[in-house]
């Protein structure tokens, strides 16, 4: 159990409460402007979050920073941990917003060439600062918070859905040989961009990640069929 | 900037504050009784902040977990950043410790196939609990400490130096072509590992890591000679 200034994380919170909490609190009952306030809310604590980890931000930290008071907190949320399921699965929508188009466009081996580069230059540009977002939750609150693990497992599987997808249509394309595995692929795929991205922001040099993503896409054309 | 219950972190610690640290406080002054005292606070430093994150452990746990005095702490370390490095030091000593003599023997086919099986079977025996323990501590601390991120950089070369060594020895024995980059297959292969644990802790699966490093040993085999 680890505590912050004015919550406490639970070892295990308690699937059963989250799912509970989102039928009583979910945004179905939300007014137009309930529902704004509530996204402001997560929007905050997710660049909170990402600056400062989940253990590092407190209620003060997210109050302050989106201008609500604790009963508004308490109102959208049953309390800090469903409030961060919610930062797992907005960081997950702000990744896909930033790299999307690419991402959908990796269909062809043109748009993976294409979407590695994305991802490349993004990173050359930071000079590695930020790593993956979900990536970084990841490492905090996956050993810490079964529920934000399985959010976490169903967040890295909806992104690998992308470039899955995309490694079907090359196997129905015939741009990949059908004893190619387009699951194994895409969360190869996967671990090599989170590794990259990873030892990029430890050594603040974008190297790591291209030779991560060289290699996995090398291990992708693997399965090009013979011309 | 985040706060826990006794210290704060500052963003940007100051690595000449440590290097003097090191200098005054160094442990060629202390008494083997004090280097054992010492060593006891890293370690139970490094088991708190594997188990609860650096923002999550307090000096009151450490304190508490040592049996040790807010007094003695300071008289080893100048704050709980300079005891931090020395936690980020000995994860990588402690991973080391568990798979030294696979990395060790890492300079053949057959040996680095042994590594590959001996972190794959101590990552199901654990159900992916854990991840890279140096991983999380890199995802939490390298943007908010550069004196953290450089020692962080320095572990990492640390452990691919193993790797580095054995495709060294296995392109001077011809097992590797000349064309071979062994600094890059040993990042690469770093990267495949770290992406791997990132993602095999966070689906309770070990088939990420598999994958990984499955994808990883082919890589290098790339650059296996023709017969």
């Amino acid at each position: 159990m680890f505590m912050t200034q004015n919550w406490t994380i639970k070892s295990n919170w308690s699937y059963a409460a989250v799912m509970a909490t989102k039928i009583h609190r979910g945004t179905a009952r939300l007014t137009a402007r309930g529902s704004l306030t509530r996204a402001r809310i997560i929007a905050g604590a997710t660049d909170l979050v990402y600056d400062q980890g989940v253990a590092g931000t407190s209620l003060d930290d997210i109050m302050a920073a989106t201008g609500t008071s604790k009963s508004q907190l308490y109102h959208y949320f049953a309390d800090k941990d469903a409030l961060i399921l919610e930062v797992i699965r907005n960081q997950l929508a702000k990744i896909i917003a930033g790299q999307g188009t690419e991402l959908r466009a990796a269909r062809s081996w043109d748009g993976l060439q294409r979407w590695r580069d994305h991802v490349v230059e993004s990173t050359r540009a930071t000079g590695g600062v930020g790593g993956c977002p979900l990536g970084s939750l990841s490492s905090e609150l996956a050993d810490r918070s079964e529920s934000a693990r399985r959010v976490l497992a169903a967040c890295f599987a909806e992104w690998e859905e992308y470039l899955l997808d995309g490694f079907r249509a090359m196997r129905a394309d015939g741009e990949l040989s059908q004893d190619a595995d387009p699951q194994s692929l895409a969360t190869a795929v996967m671990a090599a961009l989170q590794g990259g991205l990873l030892l990029s922001q430890a050594t603040h040099d974008v190297q790591p990640l291209e030779l991560a993503l060289d290699m996995a896409l090398g291990h992708v054309r693997h399965y090009r069929p013979e011309d």
